[in-house]
């Protein structure tokens, strides 16, 4: 089952190596990781998608909480969260399908922020299933490159 | 000094513990990273930001590219490319600052994604300028939570 974990961490190093060795060793495959500064110096964000069974994510995150380093940690499954996520995409073009691409970018809301002779680069930022939908739409016309940031998530309302 | 490393990296467990601890051991902060699926489901890009010593940053470097997982490895510091990062912002509001931070909002071209009583939470997506940017801006008005993604990166041109 898939588990979007949230820490507030404190920004020191070998942070992030306690904390994948911690996933590594419960055997959990992480899928995705962002982690970067907050509104506190002193303090980064991360926000980790991995993949395990209820008990396993239940294990790695006893272990994480027993870390001097994590601040607070939610288990974003359980809770109402806005999630966002931002991938980039350079898709193959030519001059037959130019059109039909410029069109799916509009209904997307997707922003050109960059164009080659043979390519077209676009900006994404959205929900998990916006991102993969735009992914799956071009995946027909030839997908050069691609980039995903991974999950990031706040809580909804004033906390 | 800051660099940027952009890795696409065999899509197995210990990936992210290997790589974070190989930056731990040559004394480098990483101060963001990302790390998402690509085009190939058996591979994923990792782009890290770290601050280090232009020797210890080549002494990582070349550990990483000794590790079996690794597929190819750019610093991202000598070439051109895209850059983009996402941040979700959750920002005190009342009736005074409301207007005021609307237009920000505008003038940044920051879409809003929640609203409660007190706060208001907005997501941009940008270049790691325009990002800090609106943080800067918004500091005053009380930022109470904040969540980024750290940046992601594609070579510009059809390559």
């Amino acid at each position: 089952m898939k588990h979007t974990i949230s820490a507030l961490v404190k920004n020191r190093p070998g942070v992030l190596a306690e904390s994948s060795t911690a996933f590594h060793n419960n055997s959990i495959n992480i899928t995705s990781i962002s982690c970067g500064e907050t509104e506190n110096m002193e303090v980064s964000r991360m926000v980790i998608c991995a993949e395990g069974s209820d008990e396993d994510i239940a294990k790695v995150t006893k272990d994480l909480q027993a870390m001097d380093f994590v601040i607070k940690l939610d288990d974003l499954a359980r809770k109402e969260f806005v999630d966002r996520e931002l991938v980039l995409i350079k898709v193959d073009v030519n001059k037959d399908s130019m059109s039909q691409i410029m069109q799916i970018f509009e209904v997307f809301r997707a922003d050109v922020v960059g164009m080659g002779q043979k390519t077209i680069t676009v900006e994404l930022s959205g929900d998990q299933e916006r991102v993969e939908g735009l992914i799956k739409i071009l995946h027909p016309f030839g997908i050069k490159s691609m980039c995903r940031t991974g999950m990031i998530a706040l809580k909804r309302g004033d906390e």
